[in-house]
């Protein structure tokens, strides 16, 4: 028997895989609660200051960054927030003017939507000023701590690329 | 004019506001596509697995927490993802057996809800092969950087908490 394992200071492996279990677990609930909080903050203000919903901006966001337009099917796998209906969406949008279909210029069956002049003109706004909120709300952390987190974040990201590549 | 304002390597007060908005931006974008993956990853599994979806999960999870009961109103409050239906999901748990109704102790207006044994036993199956997932998917930090990560997390909760009851 080694000295190290009746030192009661140093956990033997299977506490100490719990306690590794216990710490992803009490990350993610933490991660999604700061991430409901964040969300719920930002659903509200879109709400009161431009009666619109979170997944309408997300899509719109989407579209801005692809002005050639894409289709239902890239706006799905694009789309960041979850509980949207993309094709509800597109049609309300549609019928106010803010996006438009277009035949595909390759694929006969399929739609391609864009922003109209109109809705690029909204979305910059609305961009402009959910910008200035998220900064806000992460306003509890120095620049420092944000870099610091930016990085992590891509780690963890590559983590998960490998992680669904092999699913 | 001071040395310092005419130095290149030292951005100016609006140039350097520009990259702290973009900071935050970007990093709530990583943010977002992070829990994305994570989430997605999860309902995958929990369907595959048990049949079963994020929000109906999320939901036992809450009442697992509070073998009381809650009502539909707590309930609503605790749920941690979005795209759930409160009482959709509690009536479908409710004819599979995993969940009871029942008169509240002293709001006669209100239900609480409760996991009966049945549920119970299935969340506790469910939980423990998804804390196993969610050591998966955060393995791509060392147990420093998750413990980092949690004391991080910790002063931006505190900081949205300052922010929502100021609103």
């Amino acid at each position: 028997m080694s000295a190290l394992a009746d030192d009661p200071g140093v956990p033997d492996l299977e506490s100490r895989v719990q306690d590794e279990h216990h710490q992803a677990l009490k990350l993610w609930l933490r991660w999604l609660s700061c991430t409901t909080r964040i969300e719920d903050a930002i659903r509200k203000r879109l709400a009161s200051e431009f009666g619109t919903t979170l997944p309408r901006f997300d899509l719109m966001a989407q579209l801005e960054r692809h002005p050639e337009g894409l289709t239902m099917r890239e706006l799905s796998k694009r789309l960041m927030v979850t509980g949207g209906n993309v094709t509800g969406i597109t049609d309300q949008l549609e019928a106010e003017g803010l996006v438009v279909r277009a035949p595909h210029p390759t694929d006969r069956r399929a739609f391609s939507v864009r922003l109209t002049p109109a809705g690029r003109k909204f979305f910059k706004r609305m961009a402009t000023t959910h910008e200035a909120w998220v900064v806000e709300l992460f306003a509890g952390w120095t620049p420092q701590q944000k870099a610091a987190m930016h990085e992590q974040l891509a780690v963890l990201k590559q983590h998960l690329a490998r992680q669904g590549s092999t699913e």
